[in-house]
């Protein structure tokens, strides 16, 4: 099943994508929902991010080049940081620049969406734990990461988060391949077979340290490839079996930190 | 006026406290709000959490020992960092330190509740901005830190945010002092002129990163002297004109992160 959010002739609403159609629906997607009965082409709708999340993870440096290169143990701690709901935007709106600089990274990632509050989780109870799967983009401004390693400002900025276009519930994880196409030219694709931490120890461990909730995003990391982005160019982040984000780039009309 | 959040004969609701006594309140604080015309005692109520946050952000290192180690500029770039909602707690509830550690670190802090959606605020527009202030408790894991400078794993654990016992939104904060009693014995002690990054600095520059919404809170960092707690001890964390968080530390049921 996959789920949308979307605006038509200026309301919001909640939707399943259904033989190429949308399909209306009203409730909480976690809890119970039903049909309204109406449905909308893909076309008349605008689309919204598909959910709006409790909070967004995400996690460093998670994937080798090739199988030969991936470690036989992972890090004993991964590194992970949380990125604010402010920076999250729609499959098709635009990624701000901050005034300050010149370029950011794009970062394709298949993002997991808990379903089920889940504390002290075994590797074996996880994916039971999670309602669905979408597309992140870690849009990043690594001259914002502060020199003592800190990568809060530098992953925070307002639009650096573009997430959909759906939630899809029935999607085989292991079989998934992440791409990402900068202004059409294909430079991020790599199965999920070349992560270092498994979706399964990543959200057991972070499941040990915090309560994780309902609609918590978890973005499991980037493949090889991720380069920077500049004004007017188009980044797509495309997983097949859950859709495309396509978010062009503008400058952002904000004049940023002052130092 | 000081709001807050209790529970009486378990439900929970809103009051204000007005010459020591409880007066619910219904609506949103940071919209519209009226007396329901209940009024309780502050001994028959229990004390939650007085907000529930829209997210927490802290500031690393934030405060000289004395006036004249206060550095002429303060640094270009602070160190931020967030904290989940999962790891609030109430003014009374217990700190639980994780199952593979033997301490954690206390640190008494001032923290700023945001009123009104703030975006690229200059410094002489932050107080408006500002709905009021109560305490936090910054508890950290060190142990949980990792090697490259991410903090995120160590700040994070469930329990590791008291926040509370009011919002208070008649406060000076230029003439604040943030204390910490632990076991009783006063162990930090500083006023916020000790402050390296000032409120107005700070909240400007976070603004110019990211939207900043109402609810929003900033720790704003911890005097010299934060110490370790292990189970069975008390820390009071106190603000005179807010009032005191005062929280029991015992070991977590849950087993920790397994690596």
């Amino acid at each position: 099943m996959k789920f949308l959010r979307f605006t038509i002739e200026g309301e919001k609403k909640l939707g399943v994508l259904e033989d190429g159609a949308v399909k209306e629906i009203s409730g909480d997607i976690f809890k119970a929902w039903g049909y309204t009965g109406e449905t909308y082409s893909t076309e008349e709708i605008e689309w919204l991010v598909p959910l709006e999340p409790n909070q967004v993870i995400g996690i460093g440096a998670n994937f080798a080049a090739e199988l030969d290169d991936l470690p036989e143990k992972g890090p004993d701690m991964p590194v992970f940081f949380f990125k604010p709901n402010s920076s999250v935007i729609g499959p098709s709106d635009d990624i701000q620049i901050p005034g300050t600089i010149e370029e950011v990274k794009f970062e394709s990632e298949l993002a997991v969406v808990i379903g089920k509050e889940a504390s002290g989780l075994k590797e074996e109870e996880v994916l039971d734990h999670i309602f669905g799967y979408t597309i992140g983009n870690d849009v990043t401004a690594p001259q914002y990461f502060h020199e003592n390693g800190h990568w809060t400002l530098g992953k925070s900025f307002d639009t650096f988060t573009p997430l959909g276009p759906v939630v899809e519930t029935e999607f085989d994880q292991e079989k998934a391949v992440i791409e990402a196409f900068h202004n059409g030219e294909l430079k991020q694709k790599s199965p999920t077979n070349l992560m270092i931490v498994t979706i399964e120890r990543m959200v057991s461990y972070l499941s040990h340290v915090m309560t994780l909730q309902p609609g918590d995003v978890i973005l499991t990391g980037s493949p090889v490839g991720a380069e920077f982005l500049k004004e007017d160019d188009e980044i797509e982040c495309r997983i097949d079996g859950i859709g495309s984000l396509k978010n062009s780039v503008r400058k952002a009309k904000q004049i940023t930190p002052v130092s």
